[in-house]
């Protein structure tokens, strides 16, 4: 965390200075606006979060609820949703509070007696490594807190607009600079209410019902019928050992239940499964009463018992396979020829079962994604052609969720006796975690996502996958850290130059392309930062040498650029400058050529390039493409 | 964390239920109190936050200054104070603000250029695994926040009353329930007002110039004079290379400066030594100009420059090494005759250089010390002679810190020949670490320190010393934890009983000791637990097992005193048992004895007693020295 750099900070460094909209914020929703997100869910509040980087930008969040979310709706945070948190400033505080799995118990019928459910195995949630991060389990109503907090702490200082409902979205008319015209409702506080705001973008994170989806014509795709689960959240008292395991429970009548134990050591979640919903239900299912629900449970877990004491929480969630054909309101026949101005997130776009955990995680990893870019086209940063990638890169992810949603709830739903072997489940479960976590998202080139050709050079950060993390040595302070923890949600990009052999001083491909960074005409660094501001403003340069710090006379001999000068007293910012820890060595790690390469990552932790040393004009011409001079 | 048990716990579970005096907190002074803390410093702010978890006591913390410290006085926290701040529950917020301290540098005369310094060496900060927490460096400001929200965020709901001075303070009187009769005249908001409080118990936090002290005759004894350095905290521009790393840097002509990299990147604090404050001084040095501090600096570091750009914060701070005689207000010739009701903590009893990095360190510890007790004499838990081992604890505590403090600052004071080699004072730096991150505190034998008969049964947890932690794994959800990070600053007792060989559910001296702790009514957790109080609030009993968790059938087979039931629905809290973690074994790493041990651990976390399982009438013994039936 840097601070102080502008001045003494007293209080709270989480709390950025305000400024630009944020030290004038009215209270009440101004009739025009930048962006519009509507709805404050997990895609919504991320949304807000990011934006509140960017002060030059007005930025509102309607929410038709009277106020916070109290409880309820998703639970399951996969490790790639913790590094974000980790991005937004909150992932201390959320893991002390939450839930930590560690491992997965899968009970089936006993083969002897199969009315009695026996525990057949317990495999470890990541048994490969596949990221620092833990996979937890807390309420979506405190991921929604922590979101709102930094929302509130950041610049543009954003609190959302309780007790407004969309009723109706218009693109197009009189006002060209701000194209799109919402209708809103009061509720709650303001019941009886009207409004019209006119904003540059909306981003509709109104959920499985979305009505900004509607207005802009987008279609879900999919199941024709919806699969319900009857979700209790209880505090119980059970003779079921694993009730503090994450389980998959089968029992021998096809029935099954996944067990979610909760933050604070003693709610647990049960998801019963109550089966595929008839097509003249008619809400039937919806309103299966709470004790069949418990009554359900017993039976599946026999022989033991739940004994439940208190439900802070119940619903019957009920949802289908389905994916919109686009995110945005550009129809697919005119995609190229307009600049999209609505767009769809979360599960406004595709909706999936609770199974796999998912719903709340892709959500945000969609809110952030078009956070950052509508950050970066309206501070002037990129062109507006930055916006189209967002449906583009967004959709695949959703239908590759889809698939993999549709074959695990398959499998789960698949007798015992018809899979290939009694531990099948639990090794597809091992199997599949890489995506189940969050981390296969793979984008396509694009303006923002460079080619392959130079993948070699670092093969442990692949092109359009997320930065991998890796612990590195900071060298001014010896301290052991992680160098992607580092890279905030602050809408950077980040340029990690992996130097050559040569130590800092000696003549090397590092030092060269440090003076090219610093002062060639060509150099990215020098076109996209704008006139007065910090050197590391936009495009954040760190530099990793292949010594431990021990070899190291701290920063003496390491390029200027490395040091850059920054805020007002042009203070030098020693924590660009990092070395190889000995005990895991990054270049080991991660596959990273010795003859030195810069790998190129976006503000939200996709690799954009990896370019070797010597690679300058692609390097000119891949920020030519991403950013405007 | 453990939260939801006595329902749905919706926003920040760290806002603990408002309860007893919590609930209709008066904003105004009250005439009566049953504590009455002096002064806002880190000790007063740690006993408040402490104080604040017991719902039936009134405590209230007066502090002069208008409103929170905004800046300025120590910044250097120790391994224990950071342990301290788990215990509190926010080490993994003020953690990710702090700066961490990894190495030493230290900076002599080139022997060859006399007039430049060079560094000499550059030791690890904690270089023998003294303990899993760092050595951290972050504001006093920061630091009172924490515990002033730890304090708010408690069942009593415990806030500061800000711009109130004690002037005068007197025991005895009238009224035998409330023996300390307080004045305090108003300051900033309450200008101009006045207020007599009276209190059942003072605690004196009231700084170096201690009125408290003075009213209850204690006498500071020590040094005639003071000592003087000149501190900065800065932000410039230097090119001495080591400015993020902890430094010591001698001059040839004697001067010297311990230089602080501080949080945040940029802000560095600078401590220059003035020297003996001369006898007829009449406060001269403490007038010493900026500009003649920062010309000192810069002659030091030479040929190195520092060219400071702006001064957030600087003063003279000027102290003597000085212990008062007692801690308490009982006389030394009347002590055991009658109960103290004054206590002071901190500056008001002990003073000494700011080299060490002392200073709110041990005030820290001084603070939680009484006012666990007071909590437990308060609360109708202990009886009121466990007041009076406050004293005799923190004063020999005192006592050595002064004499370590001495022992340094004599070091660093030696001119580099007269020292017996030139890496003498960085090899001192190491081997006295343990004392200087605050482990080396060793309580004497007392009602609430056994005595050390059965030491060998657990070597790696010596009586009297703070339990250093050790990792296991929670047997109901495979989460690896650290055993110690899970006993909160909630007043109560911990009992770990680590398990003889056998499994659970086998025949075993564990399951006898559970037995006989479950029902027999000489056991300790029958007669100490209030009626009608959960099992664990008093006595929190644990066990460990020798097994790893993969050996056992989760907690079944688990003696029920070790899966107590709790709250108004009776749940089960699976937290209290533990497994051995294969990869580092707690029985090999402590040194505990394979036929089962019991360890006994303060509220404070210092270890009581080590006793072997069959050792039944001892622990019933020593629960009846502590605890009042
Ligand atoms: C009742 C319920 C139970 C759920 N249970 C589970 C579960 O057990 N497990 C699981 O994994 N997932 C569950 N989900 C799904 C999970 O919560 C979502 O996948 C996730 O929240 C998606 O995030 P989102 O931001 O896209 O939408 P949401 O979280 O649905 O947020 C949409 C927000 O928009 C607001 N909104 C909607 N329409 C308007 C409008 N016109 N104007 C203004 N505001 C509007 C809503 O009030 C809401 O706050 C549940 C969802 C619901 C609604
Ligand atoms: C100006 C200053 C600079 C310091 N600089 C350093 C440093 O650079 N490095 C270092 O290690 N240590 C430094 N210290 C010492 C360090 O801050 C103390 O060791 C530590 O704060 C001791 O904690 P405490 O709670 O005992 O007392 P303090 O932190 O001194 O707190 C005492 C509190 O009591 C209040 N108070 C005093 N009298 C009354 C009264 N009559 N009525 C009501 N309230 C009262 C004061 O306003 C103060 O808030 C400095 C102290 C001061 C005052």
């Amino acid at each position: 965390m840097q601070f102080h750099h502008h001045g003494y900070v007293s209080a709270d460094p989480r709390v950025l200075p305000a400024a630009g909209v944020g030290l004038d914020r009215p209270e009440d929703l101004p009739e025009e606006v930048d962006v519009l997100i509507i709805g404050a869910g997990p895609a919504g509040v991320i949304a807000a979060a990011q934006l509140a980087q960017f002060p030059g930008i007005t930025t509102r969040l309607v929410e038709r609820r009277p106020d916070r979310l109290p409880l309820g709706q998703a639970d399951g945070v996969q490790a790639r949703s913790v590094e974000t948190f980790a991005a937004f400033g909150f992932y201390e505080q959320i893991t002390a509070e939450a839930y930590r799995i560690m491992e997965m118990a899968f009970w089936e019928p006993d083969p002897h007696h199969p009315e009695d459910i026996v525990r057949t195995s317990r495999p470890r949630d990541d048994d490969r490594g596949i990221s620092e991060f833990p996979h937890l389990v807390v309420n979506q109503a405190r991921v929604l807190d922590y979101f709102l907090e930094a929302a509130a702490n950041g610049p543009a200082r954003l609190r959302p607009d309780y007790g407004w409902e969309l009723t109706d979205l218009a693109v197009g008319g009189a006002d060209e600079s701000h194209p799109v015209t919402v209708t809103l409702r009061g509720a709650g506080p303001h019941e009886g209410a009207e409004r019209t705001v006119r904003a540059r973008y909306v981003v509709g994170c109104d959920g499985a019902h979305s009505a900004v989806r509607d207005a802009i014509g987008c279609v879900p795709v999919g199941d024709k019928s919806n699969h319900a689960w009857g979700v209790l959240d209880v505090l119980a008292v059970t003779d079921f050992p694993d009730v503090r395991t994450k389980c998959a429970i089968r029992s021998h009548d096809g029935g099954n239940v996944l067990l979610i134990p909760r933050e604070g050591g003693f709610l647990v979640r049960w998801y019963v499964d109550l089966g595929v919903v008839p097509d003249d239900d008619d809400g039937a299912i919806r309103r299966t009463p709470l004790a069949e629900i418990v009554a359900r449970a017993n039976a599946i877990i026999h022989p033991y018992t739940l004994d439940v004491r208190d439900v802070p929480w119940h619903s019957v969630y009920e949802v289908g396979h389905r994916v919109t054909d686009r995110f945005d309101d550009v129809p697919l026949d005119q995609v190229g020829t307009r600049e999209p101005h609505v767009f769809i997130t979360g599960d406004a776009c595709h909706t999936h079962s609770a199974k796999a955990g998912q719903g709340m995680n892709v959500s945000m990893q969609d809110g952030w994604n078009i956070a950052w870019k509508l950050g970066h086209v309206l501070s002037g940063l990129a062109p507006q052609s930055l916006l189209s990638t967002y449906s583009a890169e967004r959709q695949v992810v959703a239908r590759n969720l889809i698939d993999f949603d549709r074959q695990w709830s398959t499998l789960m739903a698949t007798k015992p006796e018809d899979l290939p072997d009694p531990g099948y489940l639990a090794e597809y479960y091992v199997r599949s975690s890489e995506f189940a976590f969050g981390f296969m998202t793979h984008y396509a080139p694009s303006s923002i996502v460079g080619d392959a050709e130079h993948q070699h050079l670092a093969t442990g950060f692949p092109i359009g996958k997320r930065f991998k993390s890796a612990v590195v040595e900071r060298v001014c302070d010896a301290n052991r850290v992680h160098l992607g923890h580092h890279h905030r949600a602050d809408g950077r990009w980040r340029v990690y130059a992996f130097a050559d052999s040569p130590a800092a001083g000696e003549p090397s491909a590092l030092a060269d392309w440090a003076a090219w960074l610093a002062s060639d005409p060509t150099s990215p660094l020098l076109r996209h930062t704008p006139p007065g501001a910090d050197p590391g403003s936009v495009l954040d340069v760190k530099v990793v040498y292949q010594q431990d710090h021990t070899q190291m006379d701290n920063v003496v001999g390491v390029p200027g650029v490395f040091l850059p000068r920054t805020g007002p007293f042009g203070l030098i910012d020693y924590e660009r400058v990092y070395a190889t820890d000995p005990r895991d060595d990054v270049f080991e790690a991660r596959g990273i050529d010795r003859g030195g390469v810069v790998v190129v990552v976006r503000p939200d932790q996709y690799v954009a390039a990896v370019l070797p040393l010597t690679a300058r004009a692609e390097l000119t011409a891949f920020f030519a493409g991403a950013l405007l001079p």
